[in-house]
């Protein structure tokens, strides 16, 4: 059986000559007569992995000297607590709430420290003049909404350090990292597999944590150790490295933000030119350019529409369990052939049921 | 370049049939068309992963339906600290301390809470006696201390809850669950790779964790979500439950006691009888069946002896660089034949330079 076009939104699709870079190597990686799944963290060549890694993210985003480049296990989940625990000193941040992760982090602030409400909205990214950062030691919101298919086409300017959840959107486009204090991303959709997160962090943000803060989830921690501290996650790093590589060749984030609008806006048309049949609810200049979310206006011919889809090999199209209806997740690794495909396989299937 | 000999301490050697399965089934997992690195955790089938991992860990251990089988992220540091946040209500732990890793998550747990010392020890475990839990509500110890090559063969009766770092000797001989509340285990050592670790408790100890408490640090985050409340490090679990379907191939956790004694054996025999050549600090009988840690009398020696095994595909013997000297991890998937074949070189080398 072949592989299929994978529309999955995280765990994704991931470059194929990275997967079979991977295989080829799995028994015997880099001369050391063993898998890298079992050699040393701590050995040279696992060593100048991270530190490549590293080098080829601060390359692709051109991020300065001040900031340090994280690798962090736990996902998006203890991210959203090891946020508060390290920024909240006195004050806490204010969040801005227009979808599934934003609220979630958001929840998981107020479990730990004071954080307030910046802003909230429905099927859109908030204004710039709706955001209330008043009190507020930091600004926090998630830039691709991957349930909901929203996303900032705008950074947010408001006076704070800004705090942003970028894992579904990383290395999708160019970003200007200065504007941040601090941005992570869970590897999983855009950047590796699941079980590492990269924290993108200024230097004077670190240090502030409480003594009573776990170490695992103190930023310094990490700094002053590349990141291992502790055994980290070996082979998902080794394998981020290898994206980090493909994404150089490839041209860069400039590159992936081209085909990325081409890749979206396929589908959008696609949408919009139905007539109705699908439809996508999202504000059109919030649309997110990763995930691309839409109904059939005729709902029970949803599972008509996934299993006719299957059997044209383009899977994992389902929506979000809270949400439903369809999502077609347009990572990097996902080709501008495979957004085709589904581009004409809705097309043919409007026609058929229309 | 033929594989080695591979005697890493963490994350360590693998068994060779698990890694020729993943790397054949890299690009194409289950017949989804996607490797196991691109699909969801929601999906069937790697939701049967997750329980099908968890009904062999439960079936090699006899574990009863009182405790949860859970996959955490975060390694043992991570464990050093859940431990105190989840389990010090009121009163703290007492803490074994006689090598490296018990003294790290004793440091932990004094961050976090009033953790005391149950005893200390050097080159030994504790005796029975000498084990002083009043006041506290779990008593705390690392049966194989890997850097120290130190290794628990009783286990105490203290009348208060234990919790356990298994992390080295996972599922190397076969354990009474029922005599503890927690045992925790990071998968690099003896079952699987880097970026997981098993957590077993019992049910009644869920829930006790402050409302503060970050989710992701409180085991009944994972206990009511399969360990899927968010996204799990989903290919070192897909390993892990390759390496579970191995062990129970291989005869499970009674074979694998009796191949660590075979193997043990062969290197402590060989230290034993080299006339003080190779010397090894720890009691006789608190050796670690795991990690053979020695040094070589002519400290000047051992530079040579590290090349010279290179040289016969007899790979990472290198000790801790905490400790230095020498260290043979010989965990279940080292051969007896690799063991073998180091005995018989340290007897050659230990010839060659007397």
């Amino acid at each position: 059986m072949q592989r299929v076009y994978n529309f999955a939104a995280g765990p994704s699709a991931l470059p194929l000559p990275v997967l079979e870079q991977v295989q080829k190597e799995l028994l015997n990686w880099n001369g050391m007569g063993a898998s890298v799944l079992e050699i040393s963290h701590r050995s040279r060549q696992f060593t100048s992995v991270v530190e490549e890694t590293i080098a080829m993210i601060k390359s692709l985003y051109q991020i300065s000297d001040d900031y340090e480049v994280l690798f962090i296990q736990g996902g998006g989940h203890t991210q959203f607590a090891m946020v508060p625990l390290n920024l909240c000193v006195g004050q806490c941040g204010a969040y801005a709430l227009n979808g599934v992760w934003s609220r979630k982090a958001f929840k998981e602030a107020q479990k730990i420290a004071q954080a307030k409400e910046a802003t909230s909205v429905e099927f859109r990214v908030p204004k710039q003049e709706e955001i209330d950062v008043s009190g507020a030691s930091y600004f926090y919101y998630c830039s691709n909404e991957t349930v909901n298919g929203i996303q900032y086409h705008y950074t947010p300017d408001v006076g704070v350090d800004m705090v942003c959840d970028m894992s579904s959107e990383f290395m999708s486009r160019p970003i200007d990292v200065n504007r941040y204090g601090l941005i992570f991303a869970g590897a999983q959709k855009n950047f590796g597999p699941a079980g590492v997160s990269i924290v993108i962090v200024r230097k004077d943000l670190l240090g502030k944590a409480s003594s009573t803060v776990p170490s695992m989830l103190d930023y310094k921690t990490y700094a002053g150790y590349l990141s291992m501290y502790n055994t980290p996650p070996t082979f998902a790093i080794y394998v981020a490295h290898l994206v980090a590589k493909w994404l150089i060749d490839e041209g860069g984030v400039a590159e992936m933000e081209r085909r990325s609008i081409i890749k979206s806006n396929l589908l959008y048309d696609t949408i919009d030119s139905s007539n109705g049949f699908y439809f996508n609810q999202v504000e059109k200049q919030s649309r997110s350019r990763m995930n691309v979310v839409f109904n059939l206006e005729n709902k029970a011919l949803e599972e008509h529409f996934i299993r006719e889809a299957e059997a044209e090999n383009l899977r994992y199209l389902k929506g979000h369990r809270i949400l439903g209806g369809m999502r077609a997740s347009i990572y990097n690794a996902v080709s501008i052939e495979a957004v085709e495909k589904l581009a004409d396989f809705m097309k043919k299937f409007a026609t058929r049921y229309a």
